[in-house]
Formats: C-alpha cells, sequence, structure tokens
C-alpha cells in the first residue's frame, strides 16, 4: 500500500537505518538531512509496495558508494546523484518510474527519500540487503542475476563514469577505483531493471521495516525503557555482548574504512573482551579466544549503551559504552550463493557463520 | 595528398614508431601484426592528409592505455578497441569519419592502423605528441582545449567505462585507475573532435615522419651505415651519448613501467656514466654529475647500437649496448603551457627543459 513519507517520518527512518547499517553506510545524519530539504520543497514522497509497481516500470537504484570515514567530511551536495541518474536515464533513453534502496542501512536508507522528494518518483519500500553491505555487488539482485550496469558513477566535481560490465564484481572494481580517484566518495544510479524482475529480487518492505525500528528506538528513549532490549523484543535478535570500546584500529584501504574494535565487557559480560572487524560493516564479532560470536551475512547492530542510539563504525571511539545486538540475515544470505557473496570467507575471515557461538 | 598504406609499407612504420615512441608506448611489432592481419583481410588504409579531411567530419583517436610492460603479455585482440570505438559512436549517435592516432610513437602509431583498416575509416596524418607520452592529457589538443571526454576505455574482458569529465587530467586519473583494475592494459576511443578544430590542434604529418625514420633505419641496416648518424643527419638530432647498461631499475607503480638505466660510455664517451629515467618513456637523461644531458618534452631516443634498431624502455637489459639521441620537441611542447603539461617538473624532476647541457 503507498503511504507518504513527510519530514516528521524521517528522524525515524535515519535512526532505524543507522542501527540496521550494522555501523556503515555512513551517518544517515547527512541524508536525512538533504530528504528533509526536497521534502520541504517539493512536498512528500511516495513509498510504494513492490507489488504496486507496474511489471515495465523502469526501477534505478540511487546510492553512494565510498569509505562512511570520507562522507562525513565530503558531504553530497545532492546535485550529484541527480547528474548520475539523468546521465543513466539519457543513457538508457528512458526516464526511470521508480526509485530503490540498494540498501536498508546508512546514509544509503535517507538518500533516495531526496532524490525521490526532487525528482517526484515513488521510492518502493524494500531494498537490495536487508541490512548494509560494503560492495556493490553485494545485494539480492546480483542473487537473482541481475547486473548492476549500465551503471554512472558521479563526482562533487562534475566528473562521471558510466560502466558496462561483465559481472556485478567487475563493475564493483572499476567503479571503486574511480571512487578512490575521485577522492573516496562518488554517488551512482545503477541496476536498472524493470518492475517485474525487481518484484522477485526485492528483499521486501525493508524501509517499512527501518522505520518501525527507529520509532521503537524514539519510545524507547521517550519512555526511559532500554533501547536494546525493545528493538530485541520486536526484532527477536540477540544481546551479543556490552562493553567498553579500549581500543580501535581504523585505516582508509582500499577505498574502505577497515579496522577493528576491542572493547572489554560490563554488567553480565565482565571479565570477557571482543574484537568486532569492520570494513565500512561491522562483519565480525570474536571472542577473546578467537571464537566467532556473529558474523556476516547476519547482522551485528550496535547502539551506544548510555544514549540509546546507533553507532557507526567512524564514530566509534574509545571509551564508548557499546551494546551488540545479532539479527539473523535474510534467509538469501545463508544460501550458498549468498554466502559466497557476502559471507566470511568473501572477506577472508576464518570460520564459516553458521559456526558462530549463540553467546 | 591521401596515401594507401599497404602491407608492406608497415615495417617502416613500426620501426619509426618505435624510435620516436622513446622507448615507450609499448612494442610496434604488435600492433603492426594486428594492423597487417587487417589490411590484408581489408585492403590498403588511406592515410588522408589533415587539411583533406573535412571541416564537419568526426575525428576520433584510438590507442592503448597501460604498461608497456603489461602490454607485451597481454596482448589485445583487436575486439577491445574496435568495441571502445564502437561504443564512442553510439553514445555520439555519429558514425566517426577519419580516425586520429594520438601518440607518434609505440604500439600506438601502428594499432589505428588496424582499426583503419578494419573499420574502412581513413587515418590521419599526424598525432597529438609528435612522440609517445605517459599520459593521456598530454597532447597537443589539452594545449587547444579539446575535450578527451566522451571516452570509452574497453578490456579484453568485456568490460567498458564511458567517462565524462572537467578536465583531460581527470579523465586520466579515472581511466588510469580503471586501467590498473582491468589488468594494466585496456583500448581507447577518445578525443571526438570535428575536422575544423583537429586541423588547429593536430601535430601535422608525424605518420609520414615516423614512415621516413623507419626507411632510413632500413636503409642504413641495407646498406650497413650506422642508423645512428643516418637518422641524425636526416632528423638533425643530437647524439647523446652510446653506452652499455649496467643496471636496470624497474617496477610496475600506478599503471606506469617506472624505473632508471644505468649505462657505462662507450667509444668517445669511454669513462662516463650516465642514467635514463622512465615512466613508460625515458624522459630524463642526467650525466654522473646529476646534471640534465637531455630532457622532456625533447626526445630521448634509444638504438640498440649492434643492432641498429630502436629500443623500448622494457626491452632494456644488463649487458645491451644502446645509443641516445636527443630530439628537439614540437615547439607546442616548449610554452610554458606545454611544459607545464609534459615538462621535467610535471614528472617530478628537477631542472627545466631548457637547462639541458648538449654533450
Amino acid at each position: 500500500m503507498a503511504t507518504l513519507i513527510h519530514e516528521e517520518d524521517l528522524d525515524a527512518i535515519a535512526l532505524g537505518g543507522a542501527f540496521l547499517g550494522t555501523g556503515g553506510g555512513g551517518d544517515p545524519y547527512i541524508g536525512k538531512l538533504m530528504a528533509r530539504e526536497a521534502i520541504r520543497r517539493h512536498g512528500p514522497v511516495t513509498l510504494l509496495g513492490a507489488d504496486e509497481v507496474a511489471d515495465e516500470a523502469l526501477c534505478i537504484s540511487v546510492f553512494m558508494m565510498g569509505a562512511p570515514t570520507v562522507m562525513v567530511e565530503k558531504l553530497p551536495s545532492g546535485a550529484e546523484i541527480l547528474k548520475a541518474l539523468a546521465e543513466l536515464e539519457q543513457f538508457l533513453g528512458r526516464k526511470a518510474d521508480a526509485l530503490i534502496c540498494v540498501e536498508a542501512g546508512g546514509l544509503n536508507s535517507t538518500i533516495p527519500f531526496m532524490v525521490a522528494a526532487s525528482t517526484g518518483l515513488p521510492l518502493i519500500d524494500g531494498d537490495g540487503m536487508g541490512r548494509a553491505f560494503p560492495e556493490l555487488q553485494m545485494v539480492s539482485f546480483t542473487l537473482h542475476g541481475l547486473a548492476a550496469t549500465p551503471m554512472v558513477l558521479a563526482d562533487d566535481k562534475g566528473n562521471s563514469a558510466l560502466f558496462s560490465a561483465i559481472s556485478n564484481l567487475w563493475t564493483e572494481k572499476m567503479a571503486r577505483s574511480v571512487t578512490i580517484e575521485m577522492g573516496g566518495a562518488a554517488l551512482v544510479a545503477a541496476y536498472p531493471m524493470p518492475g517485474a524482475e525487481m518484484k522477485t529480487a526485492l528483499l521486501h518492505g525493508t524501509m517499512t521495516q527501518i522505520r518501525k525500528i527507529g520509532e521503537t528506538i524514539q519510545e524507547a528513549r521517550n519512555s526511559a525503557r532500554h533501547a536494546g532490549s525493545a528493538l530485541r523484543d520486536t526484532l527477536g535478535g540477540t544481546h551479543l555482548f556490552t562493553g567498553r570500546v579500549i581500543d580501535v584500529e581504523r585505516k582508509t584501504i582500499g577505498g574502505f574504512a577497515r579496522g577493528k574494535l576491542t572493547l572489554r565487557g560490563v554488567e553480565r559480560f565482565a571479565g570477557q573482551q571482543f574484537i568486532v572487524h569492520f570494513q565500512n560493516e561491522f562483519l565480525l564479532a570474536e571472542d577473546e579466544t578467537g571464537k566467532t560470536v556473529w558474523a556476516t551475512p547476519d547482522l551485528i547492530c550496535a547502539l551506544d549503551a548510555d544514549l540509546g542510539l546507533p553507532v557507526t563504525t567512524e564514530q566509534m571511539r574509545y571509551g564508548l559504552m557499546v551494546e551488540f545486538t545479532g539479527l539473523a540475515a535474510d534467509p538469501q544470505w545463508r544460501t550458498p550463493e549468498g554466502l559466497a557473496l557476502a559471507g566470511p570467507g568473501y572477506f577472508g575471515y576464518g570460520g564459516p557463520s553458521q559456526e558462530r557461538i549463540p553467546v
């Protein structure tokens, strides 16, 4: 059912996107400001259920690519992503009929609302990840054989590149290298697909889900309830651990923010130590013996334990008290194809996701 | 005046291209084989004087981009460059009327003959460098304000990228990074321009010049004459030095073959030592005190002193006896704009080209 998204809905969407973004995809706050401005100027965004989209409709994903550490310093103006979309439409010789979020997390779950408001296009309620992942081929669209290309990448200076590739991994490689040249962040229009294919490949309803997550966080804060518990009650997640950050290693390598956090457990986790590895997103949580606590493709979501608000990887700092919640990924990610695309092995982590030890 | 280029003309063109290529642009031998095959199949190539091209004709440059060290191991099939040209034509909504050599040296002075034969398009007698340079913005076209974009880059696997950029330096940056991802070498169609602008910006007659250089080398070899002397008699160059290679440092960095040669002087240069720095091309020759002997944008051309044949940077090896000839670059390269684009300072070498000490 079509829903209108107004300015006042954006806070919840940004909060939910930050939580489901598993630390990556950039701070949705930036995208929220951009979306708010666009909605004020152009009116509310229509959020369409996937089934309301015509089979022959042209659906296009719009997103930002790059290291979140760069994104927070190099703010997009909004013009770049509209330019990327316009160039892709020009190449296809056809206007888009609807927009898709490539990921239900981080900046990329709010920026599409800006594009939708600015262009008047509806946004589809769903995404390609059900979370955030660091690389552009890590979407359900890839699992359904849909191409990221033709794809346009645009920067803030006026440069752009249109890719055509033999696989989505090749698109990622080419686009990542150009993104690095562009300064570490770029805006993208990609994955053009007809409505019929979108309906099969999309993870449905995730925009509604992040909004609900955001509302749960807001309600918990308003009622002085514990946000982590409230979310786990709603989503059925696992409390992985709560700890204080005692070390952060972070480097921007190969266009990604890579690193690891070391946390000293508190409360019922006192006396334990945990390591959380990230590449833009939190991808692997281990205990002090090196045993996997939770791993990609399943979600490792972080809340500031004092404020009850989501924390992104670039916000992690010494002394912060963080509560980690593990969520199960969409079942598509637990198939052999899904694990090959975004499982721990792809990222060079040892144990398969299945061997995780529930805490 | 239009000239027909037949299979038997290619040897001289490849030899001349290797000499004027100042060690870079890859071994023209590969391009010669490709051009020969195409001429055998499709007939001779029409070499057109720039003034014979209509002002409204669409002229496009075709070339290979990457490190010559990679090019010799990763041979193009010919299909990639035709694909790059076809994609650029499709984007422009118009077929090319004539082809341009981007550089009068190396592989890129022979590959366009293959494209011309295969497509039936005429090749224009001229180029954008009057030599070879390592980066794609280093062309007279840039000095005349012409854009490299829209430009298509294609690889052997079926991937391609179409760039639009705010400057030719930005095109170089984006294209170089994708070329590296593609394995270090890629095929390009770029610098689309109308005939009227081509006539102003082109360095005229360089295809005829490289053919004459090649014929001079052939005649010298046939008459047991010294090729270096014969070339200097014809071209008015300077005998920089002759020496034996006693050290080669070579790395493929940032998509370029970079390094330096150390040579021990022989004959009248006995007792002296020389260093030749290269980035794909020979760019700076110094004596043992660090004084500049010859420097970019002027040409440093190498001949195997025993065989009287051109030597490329990737063919340099310990023990080889090499004779270096210095040629003056086209006057456009000695302007402040030309020096900024391809002078020693751009490459991080100390002394300005003007300070070179004739030996």
